[in-house]
């Protein structure tokens, strides 16, 4: 018996049954939530990462690179526009050689003339090899997962970022960028992070909160309006995974009394986006991030000079460009860093990580 | 002395004067009308999508198909959206090796400024090696083939679906579905088909009743509202073919006196974006397809079991998905099929095809 | 220390400091104005032109071509839309082997959520090793070019036509189609050129004026409506350079006293769209062309057999079709030498052409 949507759904509360419906002969092969990450897939992904990001420094590498997923065909099916997110998994694919097609206005599909969504993405998949997806709706990801799942010729799906629940690459990428910068610092166990923001709304954010569970004894210090506090369930799974936590409402503070100790800044934009018509919310986004929620520039004296300062991007005005020259910037190593972990990603769900990793390791790459 | 167009567009009621503008050394060179494919045309078109179906399946097979069309490229032109028409387009010219890109907003395009259709498109072509077209201007393509035609470097055009007249590889990936499904039942002569829906102004079914009369004494049964009956043109052309038909308007009273002898029904949606603004005509589509026009589960059995169940979707609610495990529904099959016999047709336009039967035939796969 | 943006604009001004700041190691890095090619850079590029032209017209050299840039990405960022363009910009690079993306809704990136440009180009840049830009401000691409110039990893940018000012790539072709034209009559040399249209705003009849300074005693005939004559800045450097200018204000007295003496004539449209709203200015490409800009068809017999006829396109009534048989009937060939130049390009950014050249030596097809 196929199982209803429901039963699908309730089966990614739990891990056994998680694992079951999202992996497939020990690989990803539906992407949906950070939480479906163990400590070894984190490790194995940002090792891979690493591997095709020194391949392609030079010609053989990028040849062969390219030759192992050629004849592959990603759709990346985005109702809710992201250009840069959708390029960075387009230049993904690119680096193995599949090709991707980015289809991205579903008025001009079929939705329009009455189809249902089952019908629209099990046509769709039919010309390609898995599906990349966002979508406004938190479950628009796994209902295609799951209407996949039922049919005759699934294929995978990874969610590139669905409703204002979870970001999963994106956290992927935060999480091998802040392994990458400890990595003579002994790692990211039981660093201290800063996350600013909208935490509530924010699925960068929450993705990330979610990945560093996998690490031992994290401490989070999160920081936003108390409108957008992080919510119930993120706090609840942060604690039963034995993450400290603290709770600002304002910046300054934070780093005037603990700057010293602290590892990472997470900073991100509080988002306005979401605020349109919505009456009862305060409109923080307006006139940009307001005061307590900007990392300021005069705050580069109350921290270490080897505090990480990472951003999801965009920014506005949370992250002033005074800040480029910190020698923890890593804004700009995030995006490559997205564009490789990405790779990574497809690596592993098509199978070919391990035969990545083995010729950067004989390389002396690793 | 070059034609005008409409010497071009009469040149195309005649079987031999078509051929004659339609193919160039014998292959494929303009694809605007069902009626230009012959019954050796269709079967060898048929081969060559099962040996690409066959060979796809293998790494080996897969390399050297996209190896054909290398450095070949496609201009689909899509005045007229229609995402999965053009991905499953896309994706065959893929499969053997053919780079497409997708044109869709002819706002961008110089159009706006005043340019003449005839400019755009010779300029546009100067770029490309084929085009594919869909527009909603039943001439469109017709007028890009007779343009291109007189041209010092014309360019294959393949119609994608032209207004309300045809959509000619639509009706290829019919037959060639019709022709897998009889394979062990004497293939597609002599055999009952019922065609559902707004006839005079679905396209695909009336595309696929011009490539009926390629076979052998078909019988076909339309079943439309009174307003939508096949159109005159369409009927004559079926009688000069002595094809055997019925024109009814409900479904249920046929299935009931006969269902035991139809093998395939062909059902179709209810077209409503025709009609708006049309007051003169019953707005039939507004709530889907009235009770007369759909397959109810029901239906079931008033028919055999290896009854062809087939839909060119998207479908409202004229074929419930209460019927997708009975042992005759093909639609899933269609959409795939659809990028095979395209891919097909690329093969066939550009010298290709040949090699792939032959290869196919080495390795028994034919 | 990196420079202003506005230290940078000014470096533009001035020959040797251009150089500096646009080329590396002795190749085109950031391709921004018709005035930083000097005459040996031009005949080098319509050399690789013409080789890459020849090769690409059998297997071996499409072949040798398409590996030349395998794994380069090239983003084509255009703001301001332009289908035609973009394909050829996008075909040249496919001739080469490099894969591009057209981005060119930037609603549907971070611009929309108050991201700076430097920010929305540097992060799209991280994916690609290329862009490619169009936009109506004049500045974009030299922006684009500033900004990326300071990052730690600047990458090419070629101006696609920038606001009313500069269209570099269309002043390449024109001036190939031009060289070409002229191979049986000692070049481009001493050559009668007479430019028609809206000089002031039509940036690829402005470009293509720079571009003729590079050649000895070339004569420049402009003809306009007064309110669309050149501008100063213009004339100043076509003074400054020897080029020998007059300027009318209706084509038919021109001809009819020295029709017998011109060598190529250079059509363009009126460009109504740069009018809506501006009150003040004649409307004059409303109804197309005035009589006084249009090639008229009785022209013919004022002109010789060999004057060469062209234009940028689209047209609309300014050159009649009856022009197309004419001899020296340029429009076609220019539309094709645009992907050729562009790959050509290409070719010189990456260090490319000069196996090319020498491949095309080899061949005796230079």
């Amino acid at each position: 018996m196929t199982p209803t949507f429901e039963e699908f759904k309730a089966g990614l509360d739990e891990r056994e049954s998680r694992r079951a419906l999202l992996t497939r002969d020990g690989r990803p092969f539906f992407v949906l939530l950070s939480q479906q990450f163990l400590r070894p897939d984190i490790e194995m992904l940002c090792d891979t990462a690493t591997a095709i990001r020194r391949l392609d420094r030079h010609v053989d590498g990028r040849e062969f690179l390219r030759g192992l997923l050629r004849g592959l065909r990603i759709m990346n099916l985005f109702a809710q526009p992201s250009t840069r997110t959708a390029e960075s998994f387009i230049a993904a694919a690119d680096k193995l050689g599949a090709n991707s097609r980015l289809v991205s206005d579903l008025r001009t599909s079929s939705f329009a003339k009455g189809e249902s969504i089952e019908d629209s993405v099990r046509t769709l998949s039919s010309f390609f090899d898995a599906i990349v997806t966002r979508h406004q709706d938190d479950d628009f990801a796994m209902r295609a997962a799951w209407s996949l799942a039922a049919s005759r010729r699934p294929i995978p799906v990874v969610s590139a970022g669905s409703g204002k629940s979870q970001h999963v690459t994106q956290s992927l990428l935060d999480l091998y960028t802040l392994r990458y910068s400890f990595a003579e610092r002994g790692g990211v166990d039981g660093k201290n992070v800063v996350i600013i923001g909208d935490i509530a709304r924010n699925r960068a954010a929450r993705s990330l909160a979610y990945l560093l569970t996998r690490f031992e004894r994290p401490r989070i210090h999160f920081v936003s309006p108390d409108a957008f506090a992080p919510d119930d369930e993120l706090m609840r799974y942060l604690h039963r995974h034995e993450v400290e936590t603290s709770v600002h409402n304002a910046l300054q503070p934070l780093l005037h009394d603990g700057g010293n100790g602290i590892d990472a800044i997470y900073v991100t934009r509080l988002q306005q986006e979401w605020d349109r018509g919505n009456n009862g919310i305060p409109d923080a986004g307006e006139r940009g991030s307001s005061d307590d929620y900007v990392l300021k520039t005069e705050y580069r004296r109350l921290i270490r000079p080897d505090c990480v300062i990472m951003h999801p991007l965009p920014r506005v005005n949370e992250l002033p460009e005074s800040w480029e020259d910190h020698p923890g910037f890593m804004v700009w190593r995030q995006v490559r860093n997205g564009m490789w972990i990405r790779a990574a990603l497809f690596a592993a769900m098509f199978g070919a990580d391990g035969e990545i990793r083995a010729r950067a390791g004989r390389l002396s790459l690793l």
